[in-house]
């Protein structure tokens, strides 16, 4: 397999993964962490590397070591690999998306951006997804008919926060998040409820739903909710680990143990909570994303300058969600039709966003 | 189809179900209900009925009506239908399920005792089992290897009684179920989790899956987990409504809406509690039953004349228990190797349990 995000807690787990199953690394794509990619290196023994930084290449010990975003796709055209994982962060992993499908690969996909900015121009049957509410869906899926889908959220680092205070909070806070081990960015959109939106849009394309939710539930056990048409409902369980979806998208079908079951009586209890734009602002045009879900790239665009903004302590998590909406309430018209116009809308947004 | 216990609760939800999807009525066959019984006749025109009492007969406005036991075996033999449901109460339900599967009929099987006294000694495959629980993981199961399977109890009446007075509690007591409105027995049974008991000897016939357990689930809204071995678990949620496992046994697959969709977010919470054998005395011997599971027969007769005896006030709710379990001991090689011996030891354990 080619892996795009390899130091990551995605690409980490999916080594883990890649061992336990015997599948062969042929290429490791990583970002600034060169120690833990040495050392990725002298355990799978890719063919091919990449990193982001030109400057670090003589820290990394190999002799085929591509650089940047550019390096990405020439790697990529160089694999024979069917499996591409792409656990890159943010709109950048994109370009990476395209070029696997163009090349004919099969694409595991924790990149969630590459599905909420053209999820409408990708072949989604080429696509697995990597992460908890997707896979759960997919698992609980059959021949039935469905009615919609549900998904949960942990609520991230602010659930319990007084409201009065999410103001004051600051990037490291939203840091917190209470069940899942992530990277930085997706924490950060857990704390603002965007990386559910991104989620429901994700559904959206995978499994062309209309009826999409999202709810609550605190203890991040329960993934997924289907409602049927006959009035079942199904939900998908299990320990917040991202072992179980990798393995699947890697394997394909499991069939031997990846995680002990759950203990419902230690478990004791469920709980669930609406989700409030009090609290979450972005929520308030979340019906209005599902009903022109083609918007998505302005949305991505907005919120990356945002958490920039966030980062650099320029704006609060509260004004991070109110310039995200008001950007997707700018470009209501901004519906890209290519790949190319993806690209353009992205920069165009960024651009915008950057000048408030 | 033909309807054996037309009167009864899953009787009135299955002609509600037949007459929904234009299901022909053949037979109904009910107890001592006549009234009942002569407004099911007015609107599905069966072509032959069965009434327990011979007294009864000249009230029922039909002119093919048969008799007892006996009369219930002769009415399968004349019927055409493919379909027998069978929704009689207790172990007179197991000879008209021998005899429909000896005609080669289908079974939909709301009659839990056949499976707990006989599951060992009937073609499982051509039955289609009438409960939540089952019903459940039957939605549940897929192509995935299962580790294990847990139904849900609601705790029955007695849930919260202070353990100090469960021994006051009278048969209407018990008859006060919170969730679910069934017949007598049944409800009998779900107060001293003995119900809960049979429906783990019914999946293990049904599933054949050894890893069986039950948990008490106050709401009666979730009714089945299965834990798969790659460490998911799916749970089946759904109204308390029997009419959903109804028309999947009448209709097969059904693609159109029986019941409206769970809300979580106004179902606010799930709570599970360990079912203990000290509210439900019975629960002592579930892993035994479990590794034993073809003395069913002696736990049903025995529980049987309990139920008789606790309507009469001779025990109370907690004797009835430590009654089946000391039948069960004292049968301990009781374990029937043919029909004609189910018959035979459940006359023999009905004889020592009015011994004392």
């Amino acid at each position: 397999m080619v892996l795009l995000g390899s130091t990551g807690s995605i690409g980490v787990n999916a080594l883990i993964i890649a061992k336990r199953f015997g599948i062969m690394v042929e290429a490791l794509v990583a970002g600034k962490n060169i120690a833990l990619l040495n050392e990725q290196i002298k355990e799978h023994h890719p063919k091919y590397v990449a990193i982001s930084d030109a400057n670090d290449r003589k820290l990394v010990n190999h002799t085929n070591v591509f650089v940047g975003k550019e390096g990405i796709l020439e790697l990529l055209q160089k694999t024979q690999s069917y499996l591409v994982v792409n656990a890159l962060v943010g709109f950048v992993g994109l370009a990476p998306s395209i070029e696997a499908l163009r090349l004919g690969k099969r694409l595991a996909l924790a990149n969630k951006e590459s599905l909420v900015v053209a999820g409408h121009l990708l072949d989604t049957s080429h696509i697995t997804p990597i992460d908890s509410e997707h896979f759960g869906l997919w698992y609980l899926l059959g021949k039935r008919p469905v009615r919609g889908m549900t998904i949960t959220a942990s609520g991230g680092a602010f659930r319990d926060t007084p409201l009065e205070e999410l103001g004051k909070m600051s990037f490291q806070d939203a840091l917190k998040h209470p069940n899942w081990s992530m990277g930085a960015k997706i924490t950060i959109d857990s704390a603002t409820m965007t990386n559910k939106l991104f989620e429901l849009l994700e559904a959206k394309w995978l499994f062309g739903v209309d009826r999409l939710d999202a709810i609550i539930e605190p203890k991040s056990l329960i993934h997924a909710f289907i409602n049927f048409k006959d009035g079942s409902t199904t939900a998908h369980l299990a320990v917040a680990d991202m072992k179980l979806p990798i393995a699947f998208a890697l394997v394909g079908e499991v069939e031997e143990p990846i995680l002990p079951s759950l203990d419902l009586a230690s478990i004791g209890s469920f709980s669930f909570q609406k989700i409030e734009a009090a609290r979450y602002p972005i929520w308030e045009i979340k019906e209005d994303v599902l009903a022109h879900p083609t918007r998505g790239v302005v949305i991505n665009a907005a919120n990356e300058v945002g958490i920039a903004k966030f980062f650099n302590q320029e704006i609060n998590i509260l004004e991070l969600a109110e310039r995200t909406i008001k950007a997707y309430r700018h470009f209501e018209d901004a519906i890209p039709k290519s790949l190319d116009e993806v690209f353009e809308i992205d920069r165009e947004v960024r651009r915008y966003c950057l000048s408030f």
